[in-house]
């Protein structure tokens, strides 16, 4: 039984499956570094830089169902507002554990190192970012303040805070039996949720041509079973938004392809919004899930579940629980629709490579001929995600990125992450110039702790995204020698492409040799982009 | 005369001498981008991450006296949280510019990319970090607003923010004739003033051993010609704070040395504390500056003068002029002091390589042997500041470390700031391994814009300033090959020194060639460390 309030957080923790803590040391956190340190089965994973701490566990949350950032006060908390800001817009349940002054100093309100405004500053701009944040600056109070923290992180699978004061660490606490493992809150069904259910089932039945639209949400709040089995059930084909890409297996017979509206492949979209009855499960509006904006889908026809509210046929009802309703659908005994001729995303095929300059395409046409189960994809934002679109991704393989929220820099730190939730899959890695320059120091984290991503660098001198929209020097980025990089970690290998035939030779090498992490620097033209990318940029760069 | 909203931003922004802004480009904030490429005068600098042009603003405000930082929404806006908390607690005028989603896009409450919680999720987290912000969403009030947060920025010495819409830039304004340059609010005297002035004379008058503090706001308000002034004419004796070192030349002959209370030299304690009238001018009581609260200084015998108020024997009156009060102090005509014998820091002194290891203390002997007017020394935080306390910086040059808020990580960045806002000046940067890894990439920054560091890299595999609080693997750094970079980067040299023989040779080399950079590599021990870090982390470990 935990003796302390630093050992009941952990005791905590280790419940919700946490073997990594992600962070950077500093000395009003130290204490609890020496805890951590002690604790058998969670070990500390130091970062080069708190972002990549916020990075690696926005990404192992994403994959285990919960991640910690442990950092100390404002120095290392404030370093981690943007990654905690986008696990707050994507949904993802990580745990900011930031070390602070001591209850006892901050009754004498001393100018401690550190100190922005006042000892709260840290805790309000926290406030603004996470569903729960606390300072655990009475003993009496610190596990219910906790608990309170975590139960709202797995309710909403969102951000929460909780700041240490170094004298809290070790503050006695008594229990004599454990507590049961904190579980998200069962929501209450409500006196309409019947009305809803038969609402929706007379919708389905009445349609002809009903299609599944699957978001993110449905992946963070783990309910990817339910959905293939509600669409196994009624024999509703499925597609995936962008930000929901890999939800549900690619390769599933009922799965046509990626929607995002007029800035997709027309296969896709005829099938979606010919429909008459869009089942819309998690689905969130951003301008990249709906190709800026243009997509169309009518609330009319829609069954459009999120995890805040239900909408059917125009109808409203906040705070359904999802996977009870979509229960309710699976076990409702209609009648499954008929099979209808669907789309599917096209089959791996080899990769013949041709003696030409390597382009964006080619490069995800590489990868695809490779991708196997035992791989975990992590785009960043730009075309490294766009051109991913066209991935074919296998049953258990994962793709993450940061798809609405796009904080580039992402992709390498989220591998060190993804790699420690998930042994079994190795990071493949995509990612441009720009995004690697920010946060790519963290392959050395992934060499420290023996593990061995495959790093792919898109390198056209700059911010690709951008360029069509506005383009200036502004755009460019100084180049590297990036293939070297193993030379100055001691690790690994680095290899400079710039045909489809190194491209092929690279790829071979790096996918047959998991025992070293590969830095592959693709060399591209400047202005070489995928189609994806050109048909976005097209519709952001109006707005500019 | 500036036409637009984004034309008269930048047109204050050259009445402040600015002719840099730091910043990485975003799609929110492209069209500003733009502006600037077209502004003549105004260079926009790209770092690789927003990291490094918080740090970069910081150091270019320090030196300037207003730095600029602009990035895009939240993902570029929220990763310089850390450093626009580091300039509100160190004082240091940068004024952040956001772009953001245009008026029009928030009406229609779309889900853009970027977006946190709401629109105004990123201006509340600035409401903690500055001293002014605003959303420029009102063109007929875009003019006022800019005045304001700029007014406020000057006034205080501290951060400021404005978030620009996208779609404000180019908004139409009418300006008939130019606005004078915003300039500091004069304060009002008061009806104390002369009081204070009176009582504070007969003080000094009285006093035998009168002695003055310097610290770092009399650096950032531009007073310290006017406290070298009112020191001569008085004949009064001077010592630095860690925070204010070279404020003052450390060569002037009323000099002594950097007060660090309980853990500095005895010499100048011993002249401090002794003393029957000690005139604090700007002095901030942190942790750092009175060595972790170890300094005795006596309230009652106290001159004790800062931005927000004036204490002279225990009564207090806010808002005092400083500027104002310490003219009256050099016009009194009070008799001069008699001079007496005080400590004077160390000469320069050859150094002469021993055929031994390399050690801390004796890079800084190594450095302090070649220091020049023509450099400015920028020190991390850790052994790269608390070794530099034995440095004596010249008239005209500049020492700049974020001693207080000691955010590690600063020095590469802030280097490119320094040089930019400074090109007479070298800059010679040490800095830790720790430190390095965070934001060291920034070298590549100094090296796209042509500027030519000098990175001393101390190499002792952890984070040495913590080993002695509390040890244990959380505080290992994972060896790079620092000294390889350069091929990285295809530009400078690099250095690895395990010897005195290898320091002297390189140091040598590095600053007989100032066109390129050099990055020395300075290999130690890993329990090496100066006798001021042991003095420190002594007092710092005792709370963790």
């Amino acid at each position: 039984m935990p003796t302390t309030v630093g050992q009941y957080l952990l005791y905590r923790l280790k419940q919700l499956s946490v073997r990594h803590i992600f962070g950077v040391p500093g000395d009003f956190v130290l204490g609890f570094n020496k805890l951590i340190e002690l604790t058998p089965d969670i070990e500390f994973i130091n970062t080069c830089d708190e972002q990549g701490a916020g990075f690696a566990a926005d990404a192992y949350a994403r994959i285990n169902g919960f991640g910690v950032i442990c950092i100390t006060y404002c120095v290392g908390g404030l370093k981690v507002a943007n990654p905690v800001a986008e696990a707050f817009a994507e949904k993802s349940p990580v745990l900011v554990i930031s070390g602070g002054p001591g209850v006892s100093e901050r009754r004498e309100n001393r100018l401690l190192h550190h100190r922005v405004r006042d000892f709260y500053t840290q805790k309000h701009v926290f406030d603004q970012l996470t569903v729960a944040a606390t300072i655990l600056d009475h003993g009496e109070r610190a596990i219910s303040e906790i608990d309170r923290v975590i139960q709202a992180v797995v309710d909403h699978n969102r951000p929460g805070y909780i700041e240490l004061p170094r004298d809290m660490v070790n503050y006695p606490i008594s229990m004599l039996e454990g507590s049961d493992p904190i579980r998200p809150t069962a929501l209450p069904l409500g006196p309409r949720f019947n009305d809803m259910v038969s609402t929706a089932l007379a919708m389905i039945d009445r349609a002809q041509t009903p299609v599944i639209l699957v978001d993110a949400e449905i992946h963070r709040f783990r309910l990817h079973d339910t959905v293939r089995q509600f669409a196994e059930t009624l024999n509703i084909p499925m597609a995936a938004t962008v930000l929901g890409k890999s939800t549900i297996s690619e390769t599933h017979p009922l799965y046509i392809g990626v929607y995002e509206g007029g800035l997709g492949h027309d296969s896709v979209r005829d099938v979606v919004e010919s429909s008459d009855c869009q089942i819309l499960l998690g689905v969130l509006r951003s301008d990249m899930n709906t190709g800026v904006f243009t997509a169309n889908l009518d609330p009319a026809k829609s069954i459009d579940l999120t995890y805040d509210r239900l909408i059917v046929g125009g109808d409203c009802v906040e705070s359904i629980p999802m996977g009870v309703f979509l229960d309710a659908l699976i076990q409702s005994g209609i009648a499954p629709k008929s099979s209808r001729f669907i789309p599917h995303p096209p089959e791996h095929r080899p990769f013949v490579p041709e003696p030409v300059p390597v382009s964006v395409r080619r490069v995800f046409d590489a990868v695809n001929s490779r991708l196997t189960e035992d791989m975990v994809v992590i785009s960043d934002v730009g075309d490294a995600l766009f051109g991913a679109m066209d991935l074919v991704i296998q049953s258990h393989t994962e793709f993450i990125s940061p798809a609405y929220y796009a904080s580039i820099g992402f992709a390498v730190p989220a591998s060190v992450g993804a790699a420690l939730a998930s042994p079994a899959r190795r990071p493949i890695v995509i990612v441009g110039d720009g995004a690697f320059q920010m946060t790519g120091n963290e392959l050395s984290t992934a060499i420290r702790y023996g593990l061995t991503p495959i790093i792919i660098i898109l390198n056209n001198g700059g911010y690709g995204t951008e360029r069509p929209m506005l383009d200036g020097p502004f755009n460019d980025i100084f180049n590297w020698n990036y293939s070297r990089l193993p030379e100055i970690y001691n690790s690994g290998v680095g290899i400079k492409i710039r045909s489809e035939h190194d491209l092929n030779t690279a790829i071979d090498l790096a996918v047959n040799d998991d025992t070293q992490c590969y830095v592959l620097e693709v060399i591209l033209d400047r202005h070489d982009r995928s189609d994806a990318l050109n048909r976005l940029t097209a519709g952001l760069g109006a707005k500019v």
